[in-house]
């Protein structure tokens, strides 16, 4: 694929002059686009504040095939929350910045709809759809700061994955402006419709390299009535996740389903309202939701199955409603999401992997870390999503001058998940991080048809250029 | 595209070398192949009944480049139950027969996916599903004659879409002949994955233009404990879809709403226990799944709002698990599912339509109804899933030289549906039969990219050519 270059003055004139004060080049608004949540830092050339599909469609045409004759990357970046590098920019790329383009236009209560720009934050639509009654049920850890146009572009993914799956499972009907500029509507405003192509889910997940997404129609649901949670200790992993199975495999569709490893509970154990004992080995933290007097049932039974299949120590069920209850869930919470910054805090090295197996590998995947340490000299935090098999590994070490085994670390860990089922990326997504890894999960065949993809939609490589993909010489 | 053309002899004996007995020839082989439900016939050349994915592989690639120099299309099929033409063979085209890799060949209750072949027959997953306590929601009319290959191949949906989605939503991942011959893995056994593009999405739904699907992984869930359905009969469609609009926003997500309008509920009303007044407008079937002790309280308060908002006749909750409410659910069932063979029966031209409108147009959508009736001078009958807005329009006449009247007025109903936001098929496809109305929903930019996809999957279009597009010189 051809190369974007670096900018020319005469092209940031041009750029100026059509783009007007949306158009920054400071050093405070080019560093403030400069990272994610990845750890890299790539600084853009200049930031396009996109106000309308229309600024959209024309800086990504003259990035196609502009008047000066230089040609330039466009980076689309929702709120940088991103793990995978996703929304950094190549040497003298424009980032095209999606976050003014924060309107809600519709809580349609008739049709259960919404419709958004890309933009909007997801806790802000999830506010204003639980205002109506309606529920946008896709929960990234990210969602009070990341934007719906970056989950639809990453297809994120959380905890409620389980029951309600991710954001594909929501983008009814998509409109983008393609690499050469043109704008297309995908998918429909309907909950059915297959009427050619699927390009709405090809567009979900493509990290941006594909089209840049401008407007989105959502599915909402009804609002759950309350939400309960049960966390419980075990012993033995194994168990846990026999508890983990048993709970679904007898009729119950928690809406989650979160597990802790025997070190991350040792890091944040101290938050449990008990004390957990020497040879606790998981905390399952499970999660029902619906009508009120359902929920109550549902983790009442959930907590029975939890005590036959041996936990040690089980929390009550919280159930929100009342102040009791929402406190009491909001501190079970706490402990899962307490792990990441915990390990992140203790670790000088700190690599956070991804990775997904079939949910009845688990414990196996688990089971094979310690020899992976050991072969490293590395500590390894494993914690994540029981119910649908995601597994945040983090791999860490004190001394910086460890990382490099940190990182032979995480190729195992990746290679350990393929070889038992599963993917390397189960959220986080690919971007410039995992490119490398590409080829250890997909086939060549599979290969050269991505990148016929990405040539059919992006001729001449300007947007996004550099992700997913390796590099051709590698 | 270049247009295959007829099977030369030296071809045949080829292919009759190189599969044997499981190339068929007989005329009675060739019958049975040559119609789906559509109405249309199209006789193929040959037969390929695979056996394997390795004999699917060596046809594709004959076709795609053959050593006799003819090319020659292939078709897959499934069971023939689709409405579109989908699987009809162009003049001399062979068609591949994917009905005999029926094997289930895994159930995996730990994990709760499905390992499959596509010719297993959908019933049959779910009931093997069933056996082992696990759910296979997607839940198209034929179920229990259709194959799972060709679910997938048209993304097929059913009354279960409100609550559960369609058959895209339970794929993880496929194995897939590509039009090169080449085989792809696409997607992952697991249920996150966001590694490159989403292939898996892409061939669901292709209508075997893009791949022919070999074998697939899907989503299992738990199996609801019991299901159980409220019917009720309301004076005005529109107070009708104000109680299934209710019935959501009220935090309850029902299994199935379907809705039949007067015409329709004047041709099966019979079969209710219950006589139905003259003015009855619409009648409102509504089912919840989940714990039997829930689906008890949903149902009830299911029939409350129903009541509350004006239904004049309602038929109490039938709740499965004992003979008496199995029988009553299966008698309220057996009203919406006679009502296609009751229009079919009554009347000589009949059309299908299958749009989808967003659920809050539903009514504006029926109410539109009568003045095309009267303008073309036939009979329209709705019907459908008031839960994601596919309503089925029969459009019908008494007398076979009105053909084209109603020809006529199903384009008027699908540019209808298109103006209320909505899509011109919800569950049935383009296609051969539709394939013409394409470019009334699908814009330029979006058509000449679905055109790409196509070239760049298979650019000698050998695999299901003439379906979808419209021809190049419409």
């Amino acid at each position: 694929m051809p190369q974007p270059r670096a900018l020319a003055p005469d092209l940031l004139a041009l750029l100026a002059c059509e783009f007007g004060a949306d158009l920054l080049v400071d050093e405070a608004a080019l560093c403030a686009r400069s990272r994610d949540e990845s750890g890299l830092v790539r600084q853009p050339a200049a930031v396009l504040l996109a106000k309308s599909e229309a600024q959209v469609a024309r800086l990504v045409s003259l990035a196609n095939a502009n008047p000066t004759g230089h040609s330039f990357a466009v980076i689309p970046r929702g709120a940088g929350t991103g793990l995978a590098g996703g929304c950094l920019a190549p040497e003298m790329g424009v980032v095209l910045d999606l976050t003014a383009m924060n309107r809600i236009l519709d809580i349609d209560t008739r049709s259960l709809t919404a419709t958004v720009e890309p933009g909007v934050l997801t806790g802000d639509l999830r506010a204003a759809a639980k205002a109506k009654g309606l529920f946008y049920p896709p929960d990234p850890a990210s969602l009070a700061t990341s934007t719906i146009g970056g989950n639809a572009a990453t297809n994120a993914g959380g905890p409620a994955c389980v029951k309600y799956g991710t954001t594909r499972d929501y983008v009814l009907g998509l409109t983008a402006v393609l690499p050469t500029g043109e704008v297309v509507r995908a998918g429909a405003n309907t909950r059915k419709g297959v009427v050619g192509y699927d390009l709405a889910r090809l567009l979900v997940g493509c990290e941006g390299t594909l089209g840049v997404i401008t407007g989105l129609t959502l599915k909402l649901l009804p609002h759950p009535g309350a939400a309960a949670c049960v966390a419980a200790v075990f012993a033995d992993l194994n168990a846990a996740m026999r508890a983990i199975i048993a709970i679904m495999t007898r009729g119950h569709l928690p809406s989650a389903m979160e597990f802790l490893d025997a070190r991350c509970l040792k890091l944040v154990g101290d938050l449990l309202p008990f004390r957990v004992e020497g040879d606790a080995s998981a905390l399952v933290l499970v999660e029902a939701d619906g009508d009120p007097e359902q929920v109550r049932r549902e983790v009442e039974a959930i907590e029975a199955i939890c005590r036959e299949l041996g936990a040690a120590n089980i929390l009550p069920p919280a159930i929100t409603g009342t102040k009791e209850g929402d406190e009491g869930r909001e501190a079970v919470w706490k402990v899962r999401r307490s792990v990441s910054t915990r390990i992140h805090e203790a670790c000088a090295v700190y690599i956070p992997e991804d990775i997904a197996v079939p949910i009845g590998r688990i414990a196996d995947m688990v089971a094979a870390l310690p020899e992976v340490e050991a072969r490293h000299g590395i500590t390894i935090f494993a914690f994540g999503h029981a119910g649908d098999g995601n597994i945040h590994l983090n791999l860490t070490a004190q001394d910086e001058a460890q990382r490099p085994q940190v990182e032979a670390a995480a190729v195992d860990c990746v290679r350990l998940a393929l070889a038992l089922g599963g993917t390397i990326s189960g959220e986080h997504g690919i971007g410039l991080v995992k490119r490398g890894l590409l080829p250890l999960e997909i086939g060549p065949a599979s290969l050269k048809l991505q990148r016929g993809l990405k040539a059919l939609f992006d001729p001449n490589n300007v947007l996004n250029p550099g992700k997913i993909f390796p590099a051709e010489q590698e």
